[in-house]
């Protein structure tokens, strides 16, 4: 997705050691103009697919999630918690991820009441590095008996072998901007 | 607001000790039909207002604040981190808030890139009870610079005092639906 590689080059900051700063306008500060355009390009590729569920997680992808939601009609947004809240109950799917970001292992917990074994879905996230979140997230649509139509991130950082790992096991990923790799002077370079 | 008043009648739930459940359309899974019809009403109320910025706190704010940020023509969103990620830098402003559903205190935080002086600032969150959470981001904007021209959430209960006092400070308060009391048979009253 074009508008959202030159997004990247232009705001997005490498801080060395495979860190890419976006959050300028993806996870911190929030350009709702470029998540919409994200959503649009989403649903030009899953239109067909009759998906009625966007699962992420807390908390950079609620806002990718809400903005592309609203391009699938009638389709809900998930989020999985990182904490059992005082009034989730006791009725939940659960799976653990750890996070580079924060440099530690959350379980990721889902209501039961929110996914079934009817329920159509697209998973998102802000990234999609090594792919822990996003295990757990297809984890816990696995427990739910759902289907996952595909997973996809804004950007995937592809020297991480996520998304590969993800595709061998026969998941369908779509990220919408791929980066190959990152030099120290801070080029970036997208796949294809 | 009606139609949200409407809503959390027909699904929110009272599970006693004023905690409303309303995790059906709002704070887990996610219901972006009516949050639209919140961002059109806070845009009706604020159109004159030169908002430019939407504040909020992870996690369950994040998806109010986009939604309603597309309403507000070239309105970006800020969300306050309740932890310090690695990449956040030195430079930020913080201040602390209890969460009564998550029984802990965070310290809450917001770059100083996106938050100055130019910015004419809406505060919107879920829930506003006890009002920690949003006192906390008035403080960060003040630390700022930056003008709040109102807080507001989608759901105020009042008799836990957080708007009074914040309206006693001289802040303008626009929450979309005032729940007045929740008696122990789950009869929710609100506030006209």
């Amino acid at each position: 997705m074009d508008l959202l590689k030159e997004k990247i080059i232009k705001e997005g900051k490498y801080l060395g050691n495979g860190v890419l700063k976006v959050d300028n306008f993806l996870n911190h500060q929030i350009d709702v103009d470029i998540l919409n355009e994200m959503g649009k390009e989403w649903y030009r590729i899953f239109r067909n697919e009759n998906i009625n569920k966007i699962l992420t997680v807390e908390a950079s992808g609620i806002g990718v999630a809400c903005i592309t939601a609203q391009y699938f009609k009638g389709a809900k947004v998930v989020f999985a918690k990182k904490s059992k809240s005082s009034n989730i109950g006791n009725d939940f799917y659960s799976a653990k991820a750890f996070s580079f970001t924060h440099r530690n292992t959350n379980e990721l917990i889902v209501s039961k009441s929110y996914l079934s074994e009817e329920d159509r879905v697209l998973i998102v996230d802000d990234f999609l590095a090594s792919g822990e979140a996003f295990d757990a997230l297809v984890s816990i649509c696995e427990q739910a008996g759902a289907t996952v139509v595909a997973v996809g991130a804004a950007i995937e950082k592809k020297d991480q072998g996520g998304a590969e790992r993800m595709k061998k096991r026969g998941i369908r990923v779509e990220s919408l901007a791929v980066i190959e790799k990152m030099d120290d002077d801070g080029t970036i370079t997208f796949s294809d």
